[in-house]
Protein backbone atom coordinates (compact mmCIF):
# COMPACT_ATOMS: atom_id res chain seq x y z
CA UNK A 1 0.00 0.00 0.00
CA UNK A 2 1.70 3.45 -1.29
CA UNK A 3 1.98 6.37 1.25
CA UNK A 4 1.79 8.33 -1.57
CA UNK A 5 -1.93 9.28 -2.55
CA UNK A 6 -2.81 10.25 1.16
CA UNK A 7 1.17 12.29 1.41
CA UNK A 8 -0.04 14.02 -1.73
CA UNK A 9 -3.58 14.78 -0.64
CA UNK A 10 -2.43 16.49 2.33
CA UNK A 11 0.37 18.55 0.82
CA UNK A 12 -3.05 19.53 -1.60
CA UNK A 13 -4.51 20.61 1.30
CA UNK A 14 -1.63 22.51 2.78
CA UNK A 15 -0.23 24.17 -0.56
CA UNK A 16 -3.94 25.53 -1.52
CA UNK A 17 -4.31 26.99 2.28
CA UNK A 18 -0.85 28.80 2.03
CA UNK A 19 -2.29 29.66 -1.02
CA UNK A 20 -5.28 30.84 -0.14
CA UNK A 21 -3.91 33.33 2.47
CA UNK A 22 -1.69 35.43 0.31
CA UNK A 23 -4.58 36.28 -2.07
CA UNK A 24 -7.27 36.56 1.02
CA UNK A 25 -4.21 40.06 1.76
CA UNK A 26 -5.05 41.76 -1.51
CA UNK A 27 -7.69 44.12 -1.76
CA UNK A 28 -11.32 43.12 -2.80
CA UNK A 29 -11.71 43.43 -6.50
CA UNK A 30 -13.05 41.05 -9.24
CA UNK A 31 -9.64 39.86 -10.23
CA UNK A 32 -8.96 38.94 -6.63
CA UNK A 33 -12.22 36.69 -6.45
CA UNK A 34 -11.06 35.22 -9.92
CA UNK A 35 -7.60 34.51 -8.31
CA UNK A 36 -9.22 32.32 -5.20
CA UNK A 37 -11.31 30.52 -8.01
CA UNK A 38 -8.07 29.78 -10.10
CA UNK A 39 -6.15 28.66 -7.43
CA UNK A 40 -8.78 26.34 -6.27
CA UNK A 41 -8.72 22.35 -6.94
CA UNK A 42 -6.02 20.57 -8.92
CA UNK A 43 -3.82 17.74 -8.08
CA UNK A 44 -0.96 20.29 -6.80
CA UNK A 45 1.92 17.84 -7.61
CA UNK A 46 4.18 20.38 -8.40
CA UNK A 47 3.70 21.92 -4.60
CA UNK A 48 4.09 18.34 -3.57
CA UNK A 49 7.05 18.17 -4.88
CA UNK A 50 8.83 21.34 -3.27
CA UNK A 51 7.68 20.07 0.18
CA UNK A 52 9.24 16.44 -0.81
CA UNK A 53 11.83 17.88 -1.77
CA UNK A 54 12.04 20.42 1.09
CA UNK A 55 11.60 17.11 3.53
CA UNK A 56 14.65 15.18 1.83
CA UNK A 57 17.26 18.51 2.39
CA UNK A 58 16.12 18.02 6.41
CA UNK A 59 14.27 21.49 5.53
CA UNK A 60 10.19 21.68 7.07
CA UNK A 61 7.17 22.81 5.52
CA UNK A 62 7.02 25.84 7.61
CA UNK A 63 10.25 26.87 5.71
CA UNK A 64 9.10 25.54 2.36
CA UNK A 65 4.95 26.12 2.37
CA UNK A 66 5.65 29.55 0.42
CA UNK A 67 7.80 28.37 -2.36
CA UNK A 68 4.81 25.31 -2.74
CA UNK A 69 2.61 27.84 -2.95
CA UNK A 70 4.71 29.87 -5.13
CA UNK A 71 4.73 27.09 -8.55
CA UNK A 72 1.28 26.16 -7.98
CA UNK A 73 0.67 30.33 -8.62
CA UNK A 74 2.41 30.04 -11.63
CA UNK A 75 0.89 26.93 -12.66
CA UNK A 76 -2.32 28.18 -11.96
CA UNK A 77 -1.77 31.39 -14.17
CA UNK A 78 -0.54 29.65 -16.82
CA UNK A 79 -3.64 27.81 -16.88
CA UNK A 80 -5.80 30.54 -16.80
CA UNK A 81 -3.57 31.91 -19.76
CA UNK A 82 -3.49 29.38 -22.08
CA UNK A 83 -7.63 28.34 -21.42
CA UNK A 84 -8.70 32.00 -23.47
CA UNK A 85 -10.06 32.12 -26.70
CA UNK A 86 -6.59 33.66 -27.82
CA UNK A 87 -4.75 30.21 -26.57
CA UNK A 88 -6.12 27.08 -26.47
CA UNK A 89 -10.09 27.97 -26.17
CA UNK A 90 -10.85 26.24 -23.69
CA UNK A 91 -14.24 26.31 -21.32
CA UNK A 92 -14.02 24.04 -18.83
CA UNK A 93 -10.94 23.22 -16.42
CA UNK A 94 -10.99 20.72 -12.81
CA UNK A 95 -14.50 20.33 -13.74
CA UNK A 96 -15.10 24.15 -13.88
CA UNK A 97 -15.69 26.97 -16.08
CA UNK A 98 -12.24 28.29 -16.91
CA UNK A 99 -11.86 31.98 -15.91
CA UNK A 100 -12.38 34.13 -18.96
CA UNK A 101 -16.26 32.02 -19.01
CA UNK A 102 -17.40 32.35 -15.78
CA UNK A 103 -15.62 36.03 -15.47
CA UNK A 104 -14.24 37.69 -19.16
CA UNK A 105 -11.00 37.65 -21.41
CA UNK A 106 -9.72 41.23 -19.49
CA UNK A 107 -10.33 39.57 -15.75
CA UNK A 108 -8.77 36.02 -17.17
CA UNK A 109 -5.69 38.42 -18.62
CA UNK A 110 -5.70 40.42 -15.45
CA UNK A 111 -5.97 37.33 -13.30
CA UNK A 112 -3.17 35.87 -14.41
CA UNK A 113 -1.02 38.75 -14.41
CA UNK A 114 -1.44 38.97 -11.03
CA UNK A 115 -1.29 35.07 -10.35
CA UNK A 116 2.10 35.84 -11.58
CA UNK A 117 3.33 38.54 -9.32
CA UNK A 118 2.41 36.97 -6.36
CA UNK A 119 4.16 33.54 -6.84
CA UNK A 120 7.32 35.38 -7.15
CA UNK A 121 6.19 37.87 -3.83
CA UNK A 122 5.73 34.74 -2.05
CA UNK A 123 9.42 33.73 -2.84
CA UNK A 124 10.25 36.59 -0.30
CA UNK A 125 8.57 35.47 2.77
CA UNK A 126 9.82 33.68 5.75
CA UNK A 127 8.77 30.38 5.16
CA UNK A 128 9.86 30.05 0.85
CA UNK A 129 13.14 29.34 2.49
CA UNK A 130 15.51 29.07 5.85
CA UNK A 131 18.07 31.67 4.10
CA UNK A 132 18.34 34.38 1.90
CA UNK A 133 20.39 33.31 -0.43
CA UNK A 134 18.11 30.22 -0.84
CA UNK A 135 15.42 32.82 -1.27
CA UNK A 136 17.17 34.38 -3.78
CA UNK A 137 18.08 30.58 -5.79
CA UNK A 138 14.69 29.88 -6.12
CA UNK A 139 13.64 33.18 -7.39
CA UNK A 140 16.33 32.97 -9.95
CA UNK A 141 15.44 29.48 -10.96
CA UNK A 142 12.00 30.26 -11.47
CA UNK A 143 12.39 33.20 -13.36
CA UNK A 144 14.79 30.79 -15.82
CA UNK A 145 12.11 28.13 -15.62
CA UNK A 146 9.12 30.02 -15.87
CA UNK A 147 9.62 32.59 -18.88
CA UNK A 148 10.93 33.03 -22.25
CA UNK A 149 13.52 30.38 -21.16
CA UNK A 150 10.94 27.83 -19.89
CA UNK A 151 7.52 27.45 -19.54
CA UNK A 152 6.60 30.30 -22.01
CA UNK A 153 9.11 29.16 -24.40
CA UNK A 154 7.27 25.69 -24.28
CA UNK A 155 4.28 27.11 -25.19
CA UNK A 156 5.37 29.27 -27.94
CA UNK A 157 6.51 26.52 -29.75
CA UNK A 158 3.47 25.06 -29.24
CA UNK A 159 1.99 27.87 -31.25
CA UNK A 160 4.45 27.79 -33.91
CA UNK A 161 3.69 23.88 -34.48
CA UNK A 162 0.10 24.95 -34.99
CA UNK A 163 0.54 26.85 -38.49
CA UNK A 164 4.07 24.55 -39.43
CA UNK A 165 3.95 22.85 -42.82
CA UNK A 166 4.40 19.27 -41.21
CA UNK A 167 3.72 17.89 -37.43
CA UNK A 168 6.49 18.00 -35.37
CA UNK A 169 8.52 14.46 -34.39
CA UNK A 170 9.92 12.99 -30.92
CA UNK A 171 12.61 15.42 -30.62
CA UNK A 172 10.62 18.25 -31.00
CA UNK A 173 7.99 17.37 -29.13
CA UNK A 174 10.00 16.18 -26.14
CA UNK A 175 12.06 20.00 -26.53
CA UNK A 176 8.22 21.42 -26.56
CA UNK A 177 7.54 19.45 -23.56
CA UNK A 178 10.66 20.05 -21.73
CA UNK A 179 9.90 23.86 -21.55
CA UNK A 180 5.66 23.56 -21.16
CA UNK A 181 5.61 21.34 -18.51
CA UNK A 182 8.82 19.73 -17.81
CA UNK A 183 10.60 23.02 -16.52
CA UNK A 184 8.29 23.78 -13.72
CA UNK A 185 8.47 20.47 -12.22
CA UNK A 186 12.31 19.83 -12.31
CA UNK A 187 12.17 23.17 -10.68
CA UNK A 188 9.78 21.67 -7.80
CA UNK A 189 11.43 19.27 -8.23
CA UNK A 190 15.23 20.51 -7.19
CA UNK A 191 13.54 23.61 -4.95
CA UNK A 192 14.60 21.20 -1.44
CA UNK A 193 18.04 20.87 -2.83
CA UNK A 194 18.18 25.12 -3.65
CA UNK A 195 17.31 25.80 -0.50
CA UNK A 196 19.53 23.61 0.73
CA UNK A 197 22.46 24.78 -1.26
CA UNK A 198 22.99 20.92 -2.29
CA UNK A 199 23.19 19.18 -5.25
CA UNK A 200 20.56 19.43 -7.90
CA UNK A 201 21.75 16.86 -10.57
CA UNK A 202 19.80 13.75 -8.77
CA UNK A 203 16.86 15.32 -8.28
CA UNK A 204 16.62 16.97 -12.10
CA UNK A 205 17.35 13.57 -13.59
CA UNK A 206 14.44 12.18 -11.95
CA UNK A 207 12.08 15.27 -12.41
CA UNK A 208 13.18 15.05 -16.10
CA UNK A 209 12.07 11.61 -16.62
CA UNK A 210 8.83 12.35 -14.11
CA UNK A 211 7.62 14.99 -16.66
CA UNK A 212 8.04 13.06 -19.77
CA UNK A 213 6.74 10.09 -18.18
CA UNK A 214 4.05 12.70 -17.14
CA UNK A 215 3.28 14.55 -20.48
CA UNK A 216 3.03 10.94 -21.93
CA UNK A 217 0.52 9.87 -19.31
CA UNK A 218 -1.37 12.95 -20.57
CA UNK A 219 -1.24 12.27 -23.67
CA UNK A 220 -3.23 8.49 -23.25
CA UNK A 221 -5.29 10.45 -21.26
CA UNK A 222 -6.44 12.83 -24.05
CA UNK A 223 -7.19 9.31 -25.78
CA UNK A 224 -8.31 6.54 -23.23
CA UNK A 225 -9.59 8.67 -20.48
CA UNK A 226 -12.64 9.64 -19.00
CA UNK A 227 -13.59 13.38 -19.35
CA UNK A 228 -16.01 13.39 -15.95
CA UNK A 229 -12.49 12.11 -14.36
CA UNK A 230 -10.47 14.48 -16.31
CA UNK A 231 -12.71 17.75 -15.56
CA UNK A 232 -11.46 19.30 -18.80
CA UNK A 233 -12.26 18.12 -22.65
CA UNK A 234 -10.57 15.59 -24.24
CA UNK A 235 -9.22 14.85 -27.68
CA UNK A 236 -8.63 17.94 -28.43
CA UNK A 237 -5.11 17.08 -29.91
CA UNK A 238 -6.22 14.67 -32.04
CA UNK A 239 -8.89 16.39 -33.28
CA UNK A 240 -6.75 19.24 -33.93
CA UNK A 241 -3.99 16.59 -35.69
CA UNK A 242 -1.05 17.49 -33.24
CA UNK A 243 1.68 15.42 -33.24
CA UNK A 244 1.43 13.82 -29.42
CA UNK A 245 3.90 10.89 -28.07
CA UNK A 246 1.02 8.69 -28.74
CA UNK A 247 0.27 9.74 -32.56
CA UNK A 248 4.48 9.39 -32.52
CA UNK A 249 4.90 6.33 -30.81
CA UNK A 250 1.39 4.79 -30.77
CA UNK A 251 -0.29 3.56 -27.55
CA UNK A 252 1.76 0.76 -26.72
CA UNK A 253 4.53 2.00 -27.47
CA UNK A 254 4.10 5.75 -25.40
CA UNK A 255 3.36 3.12 -22.43
CA UNK A 256 6.09 1.31 -22.86
CA UNK A 257 8.42 4.88 -23.11
CA UNK A 258 6.73 6.04 -19.99
CA UNK A 259 7.16 2.76 -17.83
CA UNK A 260 10.86 3.07 -18.55
CA UNK A 261 11.06 6.79 -18.07
CA UNK A 262 9.64 5.92 -14.36
CA UNK A 263 12.10 3.28 -13.94
CA UNK A 264 15.01 5.59 -15.34
CA UNK A 265 13.23 8.49 -12.35
CA UNK A 266 13.51 6.17 -9.53
CA UNK A 267 16.71 5.00 -10.28
CA UNK A 268 17.97 8.70 -10.42
CA UNK A 269 16.92 9.19 -6.51
CA UNK A 270 19.47 6.64 -5.42
CA UNK A 271 21.72 9.07 -3.35
CA UNK A 272 18.58 9.41 -1.25
CA UNK A 273 17.80 5.78 -0.24
CA UNK A 274 14.48 4.99 1.00
CA UNK A 275 13.99 8.64 2.10
CA UNK A 276 12.69 9.08 -1.48
CA UNK A 277 10.34 6.27 -1.22
CA UNK A 278 7.38 8.37 -1.82
CA UNK A 279 8.94 10.23 -4.24
CA UNK A 280 9.57 6.92 -6.32
CA UNK A 281 5.65 6.01 -5.85
CA UNK A 282 4.85 9.52 -6.86
CA UNK A 283 6.89 8.66 -10.38
CA UNK A 284 4.58 5.33 -10.43
CA UNK A 285 1.50 6.77 -9.74
CA UNK A 286 1.77 9.37 -11.95
CA UNK A 287 1.80 7.26 -15.20
CA UNK A 288 -1.44 4.89 -13.49
CA UNK A 289 -3.31 8.05 -12.79
CA UNK A 290 -6.51 8.53 -14.12
CA UNK A 291 -7.31 12.55 -14.18
CA UNK B 1 19.63 75.01 -18.39
CA UNK B 2 18.04 71.78 -16.81
CA UNK B 3 20.43 68.94 -16.56
CA UNK B 4 16.90 66.60 -16.55
CA UNK B 5 15.98 66.34 -20.58
CA UNK B 6 19.94 65.18 -21.10
CA UNK B 7 19.94 62.73 -17.77
CA UNK B 8 16.97 61.02 -18.39
CA UNK B 9 18.08 60.39 -21.71
CA UNK B 10 21.54 59.07 -20.72
CA UNK B 11 19.05 57.05 -17.91
CA UNK B 12 17.28 55.06 -20.85
CA UNK B 13 19.69 54.52 -23.26
CA UNK B 14 21.29 52.65 -20.24
CA UNK B 15 18.01 51.40 -19.28
CA UNK B 16 17.26 49.51 -22.39
CA UNK B 17 20.92 48.38 -23.01
CA UNK B 18 20.73 46.51 -20.00
CA UNK B 19 17.20 45.48 -20.58
CA UNK B 20 17.98 44.39 -24.18
CA UNK B 21 20.91 42.22 -23.06
CA UNK B 22 18.65 40.50 -20.66
CA UNK B 23 16.07 39.26 -23.56
CA UNK B 24 19.49 38.47 -25.84
CA UNK B 25 20.47 35.53 -23.00
CA UNK B 26 17.13 33.55 -23.68
CA UNK B 27 16.40 31.50 -26.73
CA UNK B 28 15.40 32.21 -29.71
CA UNK B 29 12.03 32.45 -30.41
CA UNK B 30 9.19 35.37 -31.92
CA UNK B 31 8.39 35.67 -28.27
CA UNK B 32 12.14 36.95 -27.73
CA UNK B 33 11.63 39.39 -30.74
CA UNK B 34 8.06 40.58 -29.72
CA UNK B 35 10.14 40.56 -25.63
CA UNK B 36 12.73 43.14 -27.44
CA UNK B 37 10.12 44.80 -29.59
CA UNK B 38 8.03 45.46 -26.51
CA UNK B 39 11.17 47.02 -24.53
CA UNK B 40 12.32 49.41 -27.08
CA UNK B 41 11.68 53.41 -27.31
CA UNK B 42 9.56 55.07 -24.67
CA UNK B 43 10.85 57.82 -22.00
CA UNK B 44 12.47 55.38 -19.73
CA UNK B 45 11.18 57.77 -16.65
CA UNK B 46 10.54 54.69 -14.12
CA UNK B 47 14.15 53.59 -14.81
CA UNK B 48 15.84 56.97 -14.26
CA UNK B 49 13.54 57.35 -11.21
CA UNK B 50 15.21 54.04 -9.96
CA UNK B 51 18.76 55.12 -10.81
CA UNK B 52 18.35 58.61 -9.56
CA UNK B 53 16.87 57.19 -6.11
CA UNK B 54 20.22 54.81 -5.94
CA UNK B 55 22.32 57.72 -6.76
CA UNK B 56 21.03 59.51 -3.21
CA UNK B 57 21.74 56.79 -1.65
CA UNK B 58 25.32 56.52 -2.76
CA UNK B 59 24.55 53.63 -4.89
CA UNK B 60 26.24 53.74 -8.59
CA UNK B 61 24.37 52.42 -12.27
CA UNK B 62 26.60 49.14 -11.63
CA UNK B 63 24.78 48.22 -8.30
CA UNK B 64 20.88 49.56 -9.54
CA UNK B 65 20.76 49.00 -13.61
CA UNK B 66 19.28 45.67 -13.14
CA UNK B 67 16.34 46.87 -10.96
CA UNK B 68 16.21 49.87 -13.31
CA UNK B 69 15.41 47.41 -16.04
CA UNK B 70 13.34 45.47 -14.05
CA UNK B 71 10.86 47.96 -13.60
CA UNK B 72 10.93 48.95 -17.41
CA UNK B 73 10.75 45.44 -18.03
CA UNK B 74 7.58 45.25 -16.29
CA UNK B 75 6.22 48.84 -17.68
CA UNK B 76 5.92 47.52 -20.81
CA UNK B 77 4.76 44.05 -20.00
CA UNK B 78 1.57 45.99 -18.65
CA UNK B 79 1.75 48.25 -22.18
CA UNK B 80 1.46 44.90 -23.90
CA UNK B 81 -1.93 43.25 -22.39
CA UNK B 82 -3.25 46.29 -21.35
CA UNK B 83 -3.13 46.87 -25.63
CA UNK B 84 -4.96 43.87 -26.40
CA UNK B 85 -8.28 43.66 -27.75
CA UNK B 86 -9.64 42.20 -24.98
CA UNK B 87 -8.22 45.38 -22.78
CA UNK B 88 -8.15 48.81 -24.43
CA UNK B 89 -7.60 47.41 -27.75
CA UNK B 90 -4.68 49.86 -28.79
CA UNK B 91 -2.84 49.25 -32.16
CA UNK B 92 -0.34 51.91 -31.88
CA UNK B 93 1.97 52.36 -29.04
CA UNK B 94 5.32 54.66 -28.89
CA UNK B 95 4.84 55.38 -32.67
CA UNK B 96 4.92 51.58 -34.07
CA UNK B 97 2.21 49.35 -34.07
CA UNK B 98 1.82 47.13 -30.82
CA UNK B 99 2.50 43.81 -30.27
CA UNK B 100 -0.51 42.21 -31.09
CA UNK B 101 -0.86 43.65 -34.12
CA UNK B 102 2.32 43.40 -35.75
CA UNK B 103 2.48 39.31 -34.49
CA UNK B 104 -1.15 38.44 -32.63
CA UNK B 105 -3.08 38.13 -29.54
CA UNK B 106 -1.22 35.01 -28.27
CA UNK B 107 1.84 36.23 -29.20
CA UNK B 108 1.25 39.25 -26.83
CA UNK B 109 -0.05 37.38 -24.41
CA UNK B 110 2.86 34.97 -23.78
CA UNK B 111 5.17 38.47 -24.56
CA UNK B 112 4.04 40.28 -21.90
CA UNK B 113 3.75 37.33 -19.61
CA UNK B 114 7.84 36.61 -19.81
CA UNK B 115 8.36 40.51 -19.25
CA UNK B 116 6.90 39.95 -16.12
CA UNK B 117 8.83 36.78 -15.28
CA UNK B 118 12.03 38.68 -16.87
CA UNK B 119 11.34 41.44 -14.81
CA UNK B 120 11.92 39.54 -11.32
CA UNK B 121 14.70 37.40 -12.49
CA UNK B 122 16.82 40.63 -12.73
CA UNK B 123 15.95 41.73 -9.54
CA UNK B 124 18.15 38.91 -8.20
CA UNK B 125 21.02 39.27 -10.19
CA UNK B 126 24.16 41.15 -9.16
CA UNK B 127 23.66 44.53 -10.66
CA UNK B 128 20.42 45.01 -8.81
CA UNK B 129 21.25 46.18 -5.39
CA UNK B 130 24.43 45.97 -3.37
CA UNK B 131 23.17 43.51 -1.23
CA UNK B 132 20.96 40.13 -0.74
CA UNK B 133 18.57 42.22 1.80
CA UNK B 134 18.12 44.76 -0.79
CA UNK B 135 17.09 42.35 -3.58
CA UNK B 136 15.01 40.94 -1.49
CA UNK B 137 13.34 44.23 -0.54
CA UNK B 138 12.66 45.15 -3.95
CA UNK B 139 11.16 41.97 -4.50
CA UNK B 140 8.89 42.48 -1.65
CA UNK B 141 7.86 45.99 -2.61
CA UNK B 142 7.75 45.19 -6.43
CA UNK B 143 5.27 42.12 -6.09
CA UNK B 144 2.77 44.53 -4.13
CA UNK B 145 3.61 47.63 -6.56
CA UNK B 146 2.51 45.79 -9.63
CA UNK B 147 -0.18 42.51 -8.51
CA UNK B 148 -3.27 42.63 -7.31
CA UNK B 149 -2.71 45.28 -4.38
CA UNK B 150 -1.30 47.36 -7.01
CA UNK B 151 -1.17 47.98 -10.94
CA UNK B 152 -3.34 45.33 -11.75
CA UNK B 153 -5.92 46.66 -8.97
CA UNK B 154 -5.65 49.78 -10.92
CA UNK B 155 -6.72 48.45 -14.21
CA UNK B 156 -9.16 46.01 -12.34
CA UNK B 157 -10.85 49.10 -11.32
CA UNK B 158 -10.69 50.71 -14.55
CA UNK B 159 -12.35 47.65 -16.73
CA UNK B 160 -15.07 48.15 -13.66
CA UNK B 161 -15.55 51.95 -14.32
CA UNK B 162 -16.19 51.21 -17.74
CA UNK B 163 -19.35 48.92 -17.43
CA UNK B 164 -20.21 51.19 -14.04
CA UNK B 165 -23.81 53.12 -14.41
CA UNK B 166 -21.95 56.49 -13.46
CA UNK B 167 -18.36 58.35 -14.32
CA UNK B 168 -16.27 57.82 -11.20
CA UNK B 169 -15.95 60.80 -9.02
CA UNK B 170 -12.33 62.31 -8.40
CA UNK B 171 -11.84 59.94 -5.06
CA UNK B 172 -12.50 57.11 -7.19
CA UNK B 173 -10.44 58.33 -10.27
CA UNK B 174 -7.78 59.36 -8.08
CA UNK B 175 -7.57 56.01 -6.26
CA UNK B 176 -7.20 54.00 -9.47
CA UNK B 177 -4.58 55.85 -10.60
CA UNK B 178 -2.42 55.64 -7.94
CA UNK B 179 -2.95 51.74 -8.61
CA UNK B 180 -2.56 51.82 -12.71
CA UNK B 181 0.37 54.17 -12.85
CA UNK B 182 0.77 55.63 -9.37
CA UNK B 183 2.06 52.32 -7.46
CA UNK B 184 5.16 51.64 -10.17
CA UNK B 185 6.77 55.35 -10.12
CA UNK B 186 6.19 55.29 -6.94
CA UNK B 187 8.51 52.27 -6.44
CA UNK B 188 10.74 53.60 -8.32
CA UNK B 189 11.58 56.55 -6.48
CA UNK B 190 11.81 54.76 -3.64
CA UNK B 191 13.57 51.96 -4.99
CA UNK B 192 17.64 53.17 -3.69
CA UNK B 193 16.43 53.99 -0.24
CA UNK B 194 15.09 50.31 -0.30
CA UNK B 195 18.24 49.19 -1.53
CA UNK B 196 19.94 51.36 1.08
CA UNK B 197 17.60 50.00 3.96
CA UNK B 198 17.21 54.16 4.40
CA UNK B 199 13.74 55.66 4.90
CA UNK B 200 11.38 56.04 2.06
CA UNK B 201 8.89 58.29 3.32
CA UNK B 202 10.38 61.66 1.47
CA UNK B 203 10.87 59.70 -1.73
CA UNK B 204 7.01 58.05 -1.46
CA UNK B 205 5.63 61.69 -0.92
CA UNK B 206 7.78 63.05 -3.72
CA UNK B 207 6.50 59.97 -5.47
CA UNK B 208 2.76 59.71 -4.83
CA UNK B 209 2.42 63.51 -5.91
CA UNK B 210 4.76 63.01 -8.89
CA UNK B 211 2.51 59.89 -10.08
CA UNK B 212 -1.31 61.86 -9.60
CA UNK B 213 0.66 65.02 -11.79
CA UNK B 214 1.56 62.71 -14.46
CA UNK B 215 -1.86 61.08 -14.65
CA UNK B 216 -3.41 64.54 -15.54
CA UNK B 217 -0.54 65.23 -17.77
CA UNK B 218 -1.70 62.59 -19.42
CA UNK B 219 -5.21 63.48 -19.65
CA UNK B 220 -4.83 67.10 -20.49
CA UNK B 221 -2.41 65.54 -23.93
CA UNK B 222 -4.74 63.03 -24.50
CA UNK B 223 -7.25 66.43 -25.20
CA UNK B 224 -4.36 68.89 -26.49
CA UNK B 225 -1.67 67.17 -27.62
CA UNK B 226 -0.21 66.06 -31.11
CA UNK B 227 -1.03 62.36 -31.60
CA UNK B 228 2.32 61.93 -33.82
CA UNK B 229 4.17 63.27 -31.17
CA UNK B 230 2.34 60.93 -28.42
CA UNK B 231 3.02 57.74 -30.74
CA UNK B 232 -0.69 57.04 -29.56
CA UNK B 233 -4.08 57.66 -30.30
CA UNK B 234 -5.68 60.40 -28.66
CA UNK B 235 -9.02 61.22 -27.06
CA UNK B 236 -9.72 57.85 -26.79
CA UNK B 237 -11.33 58.52 -23.30
CA UNK B 238 -13.52 61.61 -24.34
CA UNK B 239 -14.78 59.48 -26.82
CA UNK B 240 -15.47 56.44 -24.47
CA UNK B 241 -16.78 59.12 -22.34
CA UNK B 242 -14.35 57.65 -19.36
CA UNK B 243 -14.25 60.41 -16.56
CA UNK B 244 -11.03 61.52 -16.15
CA UNK B 245 -9.16 64.52 -14.31
CA UNK B 246 -9.64 66.67 -17.09
CA UNK B 247 -13.16 65.81 -16.98
CA UNK B 248 -13.60 66.16 -13.72
CA UNK B 249 -11.94 69.53 -12.80
CA UNK B 250 -11.99 70.96 -16.40
CA UNK B 251 -8.58 72.19 -18.53
CA UNK B 252 -7.86 75.04 -16.32
CA UNK B 253 -8.56 73.59 -13.07
CA UNK B 254 -6.48 70.41 -14.13
CA UNK B 255 -2.99 72.35 -14.81
CA UNK B 256 -3.17 74.28 -11.47
CA UNK B 257 -4.15 71.25 -9.75
CA UNK B 258 -0.86 69.19 -11.68
CA UNK B 259 0.95 73.07 -10.73
CA UNK B 260 0.04 72.54 -7.13
CA UNK B 261 1.28 68.78 -7.19
CA UNK B 262 4.70 69.37 -9.10
CA UNK B 263 5.63 72.39 -5.99
CA UNK B 264 4.55 69.22 -3.27
CA UNK B 265 6.43 66.96 -4.91
CA UNK B 266 9.74 69.09 -4.82
CA UNK B 267 8.96 70.43 -1.14
CA UNK B 268 9.02 66.33 -0.32
CA UNK B 269 12.52 66.00 -1.13
CA UNK B 270 13.80 68.80 1.68
CA UNK B 271 15.51 66.21 3.55
CA UNK B 272 17.73 65.60 0.66
CA UNK B 273 19.01 69.52 -0.42
CA UNK B 274 20.38 70.05 -3.57
CA UNK B 275 21.38 66.48 -4.23
CA UNK B 276 17.58 66.02 -5.09
CA UNK B 277 17.58 69.07 -7.43
CA UNK B 278 17.15 66.54 -10.54
CA UNK B 279 14.26 65.45 -9.16
CA UNK B 280 13.14 68.19 -8.53
CA UNK B 281 13.64 69.26 -12.43
CA UNK B 282 11.92 65.94 -13.04
CA UNK B 283 8.53 66.96 -11.72
CA UNK B 284 8.47 70.18 -13.09
CA UNK B 285 9.56 68.55 -16.82
CA UNK B 286 6.16 66.25 -16.26
CA UNK B 287 3.88 68.62 -16.57
CA UNK B 288 5.55 70.24 -19.54
CA UNK B 289 6.17 67.61 -21.15
CA UNK B 290 4.48 67.37 -25.15
CA UNK B 291 4.34 63.56 -25.55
Amino acid sequence: MSAFPTALSAAADRVEARLQVEIATLPPSMVRDAMAYAARGGKKLRGFLVLESARLHGIGPEHAIASAAAIEAIHAYSLVHDDLPAMDDDDLRRGQPTVHVKWDDATAILTGDALQTLAFGLLARDDAAPTDAGRLALLVSLAHASGGAGMVLGQALDIAAESAASPLDLDAITELQRGKTGALIEWSACAGARMAGADTAPLAAYAQALGLAFQIADDLLDIEGDAALAGKRLQKDMAAGKATFVSLLGVDGAKARARQLVAHAQDALAPYGSQADILRDAAQFVIARKA
